[in-house]
């Protein structure tokens, strides 16, 4: 039976898969005490497909990059499911790290990140709100246009 | 009564002001254990300006950089103080992630960032000698020349 | 005598020296608890050259940067060695954090990174697989062409 945290994402329209294991030496995230630290999200969609490919301030919209974002969190959130087997464990987000891939004169992460950061919110409540940093990099794996990683405290 | 490190700002001329709430899902700092991850700071200082705008190696110069990136460490203290109540609780400054707006020729980012890391061994002294990752970034929120974000150990 | 670790970094021809202390008010690393928290390395051979300097897509090849990221791993576990004095005292490689020195349109980061994840994987075996992010920077220090640091639990 899914647990409160799944419900409330059901609710929203979002079911979350089994991510695919990294094809390489690392993986999708590792605990160490009460620390779950998550690797960097791309923003796939469940399909495989990028939700947003290419740089904001060229090409990619503000309204595109908060969907990547969004779908960032999401594919965060399936770590933790896999990783916790019950979203419900989350005792707090801890922390996000946005890296928006960004034209030169692009200064509008903040309000990309803002997909991650409401998923987060809309999933946990009061314990989803987190520290966060967020940067324009010059680029990202397969041109993705956002990513995402995360450091959760779990109970 | 300010503690021993405030007074140790103050006698460089930093008063550290309650530093602004973000305007969305995520907060200024979280703590988890022993662990305050404060969010990343940019370089605004007290009255809302930025303390250098645009980019390194394009208009911004290493000593405006060291500025920002020393504005930047001010603006982390401000929220450890608010987590905290008092600096004095701060066991070691863990850990600075610098991130410097920089022109694809721009490589001195560690001499800019060395504007937050003196300030924190300022006040800290050998507790404040932290590590550090510092790159060049392709763009950071407002244009901001400099942001930092920082790990804690408190006591 | 050398634990199993470094037995198995001579069998690759791996010799760790004792890294050089930053020339500023940081550190390469910082313990906190159980967890050891490493500067961000950049890519230099022990006799304090670049394995790799410039960026990916813009000079540097893939190949390169490869060789490059795992000169960052050598040089991160140079500071473990000197933060526990026996690299077998790691209970887990927790996180990789991987910057590269790129051009806007190079996305094959993950592909560098693995330079460096693969040889956590062969020091350290199972505990050596790792979180891991991974994003495409305007610049580095030196112009180095990769930097990575990184997060260990330590027994």
């Amino acid at each position: 039976m899914a647990g409160t945290v799944e419900q409330k994402l059901s609710a929203l329209g979002i079911e979350l898969h089994d991510p695919r294991a990294p094809a390489a030496n690392y993986v999708g995230f590792v605990r160490t005490g009460n620390l779950l630290i998550v690797s960097g999200q791309v923003c796939y969609s469940p399909d495989g497909k990028l939700i947003a490919k290419g740089k904001l301030g060229a090409g990619v919209s503000v309204e595109q990059g908060v969907a990547a974002a969004r779908g960032c969190a999401v594919n965060i959130l399936a770590q933790v499911k896999l990783a916790l087997g019950d979203l419900d464990k989350v005792a707090r987000v801890v922390r996000l790290g946005g890296f928006v891939n960004s034209a030169p004169d692009f200064f509008e992460g903040p309000k990309v990140l803002n997909g991650a950061s409401d998923l987060m919110v809309a999933a946990f409540g009061e314990k989803g709100r987190h520290a966060r940093t967020t940067v324009g990099v010059a680029s990202l794996p397969s041109d993705a246009a956002v990513e995402v990683d995360a450091m959760f405290e779990v109970s």
